[in-house]
């Protein structure tokens, strides 16, 4: 299983079966990843324009034993985008193949290639008079097929799922380079073995995804926001099945900000307008959406008045106007900009079950207090039990002075998501990044599933090298 | 790969590692099936109390090369729970794990054992003010463990998705004794392979369900029900899609009934109320479950007059109680009923995409026509673009005078099913019924990637072995 570097030699006689200029030098942007902590050594770069050339590269990568890396945005957090480590992989990039290939309104379904950005899908779906559901930061960058095959999260999984509820089917090119033609717009279908949701999350280590069929979204009729200050967690949680027993399906978000959070905002951005006096401990910033018939501002108006009752939230401000909703989720959305400016020691994408959000809450803090003196923002997709928990230096430190720490503050913060009976990585996958966290964390029959699957699906161990398992 | 069969000296020697009464003669109610086509061979049936004693169970036949056929509540329809071939498999009834282990309001789950029948999960849901949204007209004997080993579809779909989309995580013996703790409470887990998707819908073939993390919802605030008269299955379509525009999410059932059906039930069902005086040709049921806040029969009544000004429906009745919703219901779940009496030919459980679903309709009685003269009762969950297509003899007929078509019948159904992207099994699975369809039917590419994933997991082919994959 050793691999083959895909060197000059290889990619001269893989571009011989393949149109002029699909083959390229890697540029310095196709061996960088965002956070900056793995530099790809691949020289070459493969740019398909459709399956059948995807198929063939894949073929001839299998056949030489050439790994492959596959690219769509880069927006990934945990370096699977990037292979650090000789013999170099080829990357084969999707960013040519980003057609709606057809849009069904009718049936709630569009195809789209897996080089498609984001935003154009959910443009796309907008024309088509349709929601597409997935929302999150690197919208305006991140590609259907990276989004799947790391199963993205984001703002409104609370409502409409993660990525992979939102596919109905998959093309895929299979490591021996033979094509699944998995594009079904079917909504039941129990044929076999679900392939599908084995691609998906698999963060291409067992093929290459190169179109989707996904799912589309009435657009609800009435929209609303509002950012309610509550005591606590635990409040919040109330809050939360508050508006659950109400209004059902109607909550599209549900999303838990802190002080510092807070505090970071006005720190590093300071033109972005916090509509409170006194800046909360906690708040939450809900959004509804509703069928016809249903005042989402007066909805949220009762809701308070519910909660007021309850003593779940102290204050509350819903949004009047479009504008004004757009500005409460800009409070939201910028966050991580602020935290990258201040500068992270350590970021920490877990899930523990939603009842033990307050708990972990409450015990995360001392137990790094233990470590040292931090700044902790906490904040993320309460909804979902998704919490970002990013641990920073105290005012005028800086992160490299406590690099030292790191490993420390990470294990202390994993643990204890683990004994929650949590997730060490709710959104963001494994990568590179959380190899031996997942060895360490994860369920010994899993894992060895995991490679049983693997060396079926893959024996030469072609894609993703050194991606979610470790390369034996 | 040859198995073995579990014979009388191989029960003794487990025996003799579990518990008193674990293992039994297996009786004659463990050896068929509802349709009556197969007959299980098994001598023996295990009956572990836990998942120690499946996984002692599973290790020793997998050690001595004995097959295992996992048996539910035994009401599949595609003979996944019966095995007729030599050599004779032990049987593995999870009949006596039917706890709910634990049950969490405030995150919406509950934690319910394979063998725990649905009605007392719903019941138990129910009980802690929630809803456990998997229905279907089994539910009374069908349970989790088969239900999800089958991913199970029912009436519900439409809103809630398939049995696998209630699942959060999966308890699992794997083929070799393994046992894979699983049970996550987690809505974002995104640290590796989707086993949990992987096994359920796999019909028993690559291991052993033994409990799951249920997904619980709210329960709606209001409900309301309405049968409407349609003109044709493509106004049904427009109804569906201006139900979806005003109500989202809102809209729970969308059943489809034909006149066919309706004269069926007043044939063999005769004090079965039916709310016309003349029976429509196509009508629909349609159920609602809104927030609070909206008045579900005010919202039918808007729709009816909406609808009919768009020429979708000719006629309307809106439930006007409890009792009348339910009367309703009665007559789209008992035509299953009134197509037993009558005896059908052959069934079938397509689907099709949404929007091909008249399209389908119109061409299927013609080409049926083609082959003799027959009686069709099309009926089923249109909203998921899944159909019961059910081919039946001319009045005073008898199936016996027609079993020399079944095959050429299920062969054109299936045909044009396949020519439209659609499903010959959308709900009921594989089992031993439709090996051959998806051999025939199946993507070459998924199969051989099945056969991999099956030699994987289960490489002695101990599970379940001749459904879903023919065994080699």
């Amino acid at each position: 299983m050793t691999l083959t570097a895909a060197d000059d030699s290889f990619a001269s006689g893989l571009a011989a079966l393949l149109p002029d200029n699909t083959l390229r030098r890697a540029e310095p942007r196709h061996l960088e990843e965002p956070r900056g902590r793995w530099t790809g050594v691949s020289r070459w770069i493969a740019l398909p324009r459709s399956t059948e050339e995807a198929a063939i590269i894949m073929r001839h990568c299998n056949a030489a034993r050439v790994g492959i890396v596959p690219l769509g945005g880069g927006t990934g957090l945990v370096g699977g985008q990037v292979a650090p480590e000789a013999p170099a992989p080829l990357i084969l990039s999707l960013e040519r193949m980003t057609a709606i290939r057809a849009t069904y309104p009718e049936e709630n379904v569009m195809i789209a290639e897996a080089g498609a950005v984001l935003v154009d899908v959910q443009g796309a779906a907008t024309d088509a008079g349709r929601l597409f559901a997935l929302s999150l930061a690197s919208e305006g960058t991140a590609r259907i097929g990276g989004l799947l095959a790391t199963n993205a999260g984001g703002v409104n999984v609370l409502r409409y799922g993660n990525a992979r509820d939102q596919v109905l089917g998959l093309e895929a090119v299979l490591p021996d380079g033979t094509v699944w033609n998995g594009l079904k717009r079917l909504r039941k279908d129990n044929t076999g073995y679900d392939l599908r949701h084995l691609l998906i999350g698999a963060e291409g280590t067992l093929g290459l995804i190169t179109a989707a069929a996904l799912k589309l979204s009435p657009v609800p009729a009435a929209t609303g926001t509002a950012l309610f200050t509550v005591p606590d967690p635990r409040a919040a949680l109330g809050l939360l099945a508050l508006v659950r027993s109400r209004l059902g399906e109607g909550i599209s978000a549900f999303e838990l900000i802190s002080r510092q959070g807070l505090a970071f905002l006005a720190e590093t951005i300071p033109d972005l307008r916090q509509p409170w006096d006194s800046p909360p401990d906690w708040c939450v910033l809900v959004d509804l959406g509703l069928a016809r018939g249903l005042d989402p501002a007066a909805a949220l108006e009762d809701i308070f008045a519910a909660a007021f009752e309850a003593d779940l939230v102290s204050d509350g401000i819903v949004a009047q106007s479009q504008q004004q909703s757009q500005d409460f989720w800009a409070i939201r959305e910028r966050i991580p900009e602020a935290n990258r400016a201040i500068g992270a020691i350590s970021s920490h994408d877990i899930s523990v079950p939603l009842g033990r959000v307050p708990d972990f809450i409450a015990q995360a803090g001392p137990k790094l207090a233990a470590l040292g003196a931090f700044r902790i923002n906490c904040f993320g997709h309460l909804g979902d039990g998704n919490l970002h928990y990013n641990v920073f230096p105290l005012p005028g430190g800086d992160k490299a002075d406590h690099q030292h720490q790191r490993e420390d503050i990470t294990r202390t913060v994993h643990d204890l998501v683990h004994s929650f009976g949590g997730s060490v990585s709710a959104e963001h996958g494994i990568g590179r990044l959380k190899v031996a966290d997942l060895e360490r964390y994860g369920d010994p029959a899993k894992l060895a599933a995991m490679r049983a699957i693997k060396a079926a699906l893959d024996p030469n161990g072609i894609m993703n090298p050194g991606a979610v398992l470790r390369v034996r």
